[in-house]
């Protein structure tokens, strides 16, 4: 029977998950395939570490070159994760024609063009599906299943940690700081959580299905990113109030070629799907002209979920070894001559209805001053709400508009923050009413 | 440019959709698969009916062979449903060396074990993508992504007229019969609903579910069949009353090797994700031991996304075709030779909960008679509820039991129907109080 040889770097969590799937499931994978997926070496810093695996024949080394420029080996599958040395082990095991299957986000968002067009021109299969959500199967679906479509608009929740934090402080009433200690002690969120929390590890998974839904390459350059750590435990009750759920979204629209990408918090109506993926769950939403709108949940990390998505890769590999071709999709769907950059609309351009809240002295005269600022910039107000009486400290004032552009919010806020009455950094939150 | 050469059988409601597609989508579909896919020749019995799309080239006929038998087409698109002529129409296409795009579930359930092995005998392709949950892409997600996993558990809503009737009947309190013709004039539900409501068409979904998710073909006959015309108002309203949803499921377990399948409403607590599922929405559910319970969601009909799924599978096709490859991913995953009939749990041996209704005359000693036969059948009752006083009509007596299996369910309600006291035949509904 024919065999795929398999070369691992980095032997960590996800590392552990799909060794543990390859010695496991060997029958059920040729069943499937009528290939061996033989498991020949991995490459890791501690290959002395015992992770309690009956390891049998594959080889341990420390030397990573030993997998990527290695003649025994048909696929690297990378799980060290980081831009170096993970980038150049890559193009190493490219330029030594080997396969590459990775779950490194970051590295595909930042380097994705030098990395795609050099397995091209090579004709090896770079693949990713577990650098996205998990054990979701969100980059076959997009590449394959909604080929068919355009896709105007794609939203979800991409990070399990922030969507950890969020769900906590709600349930629990409790502040972001105390929330991400307890997520760190408990291994939902790592030492310094500032990828997860300030949304760039989102924004990198992010530039990949934007990539994949318009045509492009990822470009993570053009992503506007804001995190969790300004949303204050007053929002979290606030949006409850008002029925709504604030959760750190991924945002991809499209609208008459020209297209916007962020990773923002959102408020969103509680009766909504997307309100109700909680925890470490992902979940990704895709609306597309014919399909309409479908949805994708699951674990979006963890051992043994991410270890699922990297062997459907190598299953994908070994499938197409046996049929005897390669290259049969693209890596973004479109043929790389048909990818195109596309054209930003700028964070000053988007509209939409926000939620503000300042923290204001108590006094008269206040209300005035802040609503005059709104009516120069042109902003209407659907509702607004103080509560709390102090003589000393400053109490919450929330309001919420009605459609406006993102530019007049910017600049209204920055004129509210020069007020004396106004005693922190106003912060606002976008509201998206029509998710599902 | 490599050209794919494709003949339609049906220009109803989904054969307008898959045009429509190929039509506008001509230039989409040729960057992500470098392949013209060209439209030949529409075979409908009314091809003088206008349906507003412009036509150009393409031929009509009314002579079904001239798109099975016709040596200018490379793939057949089925849309006509039903057994006959279709299944002599694929036949005779994969006889003479076309490969199959199919939505036709009832075909596959049936006659699938003929079907594909002809097919892997010709080597060609027999897809059907649109089969199963419209534009949800459950059938590639099963054979492909989650193909690193034993699963041991799926389950669904796969008819959106079933959930749409049992949705209406909670939102307005209405009566089965009422609902129904309320759907029938509104274009949800046929004429003869009988396939969508007696849970058919479900059972034929699932048939092809399951098949892929143990290797088996699909085998319509091992499936449990309940519908939804039992479901009565006082059900929808305890259910509620108790924090349960009544949604019509198809239901898919392997345990040691011995499966159950079954497609009966049942009760599901109403904060899961398959409570909230509402309407013609589909959703399918699945638990992989390695990805976990993932979860996917969308139209389960309709024009434009049931052709979505057909048009993915001729990209796929397409994508082969180009790649020089073909038999690449097996029908149901597994390799043929590795398929097997799986041993069947009968519904005798099945375990849970049960929701009973009973309708009894109001006198005293009529609890008594009922309990004793519980009793008997050493069912042990979690919660009992009688409301109402009439003289002169049956009361309902609603009793929720802990775990026990069907088969003292349905002895104990033989008996009860015998009781002077019953008045008319006791109904029971599975309660799932686990899903996600």
């Amino acid at each position: 029977m024919q065999e795929l040889r398999i070369g691992v770097l980095g032997f960590g969590v996800v590392g552990r998950g799909v060794v543990e799937l390859l010695l496991t499931q060997g029958e059920l994978l040729r069943q499937r395939t009528g290939v061996v997926l033989r498991l020949v070496r991995i490459a890791t810093r501690t290959p002395a570490r015992d992770r309690g695996l009956p390891l049998g024949e594959v080889e341990l080394t420390d030397d990573l070159q030993r997998v990527v420029s290695a003649d025994d080996i048909d696929v690297v599958v990378e799980l060290i994760g980081g831009l170096e040395p993970a980038r150049s082990l890559l193009m190493t095991a490219l330029q030594s024609g080997k396969h590459v299957v990775t779950a490194n986000k970051a590295l595909l968002a930042l380097y994705g063009h030098e990395l795609f067009p050099l397995a091209a021109a090579r004709q090896r299969e770079l693949l990713f599906e577990a650098a996205v959500a998990g054990a979701i199967p969100i980059i076959k679906v997009l590449r394959e299943s909604l080929a068919a479509n355009r896709i105007d608009q794609l939203y979800g929740i991409l990070n399990g940690t922030c969507n950890y934090i969020l769900t906590e402080m709600r349930e629990q009433g409790s502040p972001f700081a105390e929330v991400l200690r307890d997520a760190q002690a408990k291994g939902f969120a790592e030492a310094d959580p500032s990828f997860d929390v300030d949304g760039i590890d989102a924004a990198h998974k992010l530039a990949i299905l934007a990539a994949i839904s318009f045509g492009s390459y990822p470009d993570f350059q053009q992503i506007h990113i804001e995190g969790i750590r300004h949303v204050s435990d007053i929002d979290i009750q606030w949006a409850t109030e008002m029925g709504y759920r604030i959760k750190l979204l991924g945002i991809a629209k499209q609208d008459e070629g020209r297209v916007e990408l962020r990773v923002q918090p959102t408020m969103v109506p509680v009766g909504s799907m997307v309100a109700s993926v909680e925890g470490v769950y992902n979940a990704v939403f895709v609306r597309g002209h014919a399909a309409g709108t479908t949805m994708y949940h699951g674990r979006g990390a963890g051992e043994r979920p991410t270890a699922s998505s990297v062997v459907a890769d190598l299953i994908d590999l070994a499938r197409s070894s046996r049929a005897g071709c390669g290259g049969r999709v693209a890596p973004f769907s479109m043929l790389p001559e048909a990818l195109q950059q596309f054209p930003l609309r700028q964070t000053d351009d988007w509209r939409g209805e926000y939620y503000l809240r300042l923290a204001v002295a108590d006094r008269p005269g206040v209300l005035a001053e802040v609503t005059q600022v709104l009516a120069r910039q042109q902003i209407s107000i659907d509702a607004i709400h103080q509560k709390g009486r102090s003589a000393v400290a400053a109490v919450p004032l929330i309001m919420v508009t009605h459609a406006t552009s993102e530019r007049q919010i910017r600049l209204a806020l920055a004129e509210m923050e020069q007020l004396d009455a106004v005693q922190e950094t106003p912060r606002f939150i976008r509201i998206e009413p029509n998710v599902v």
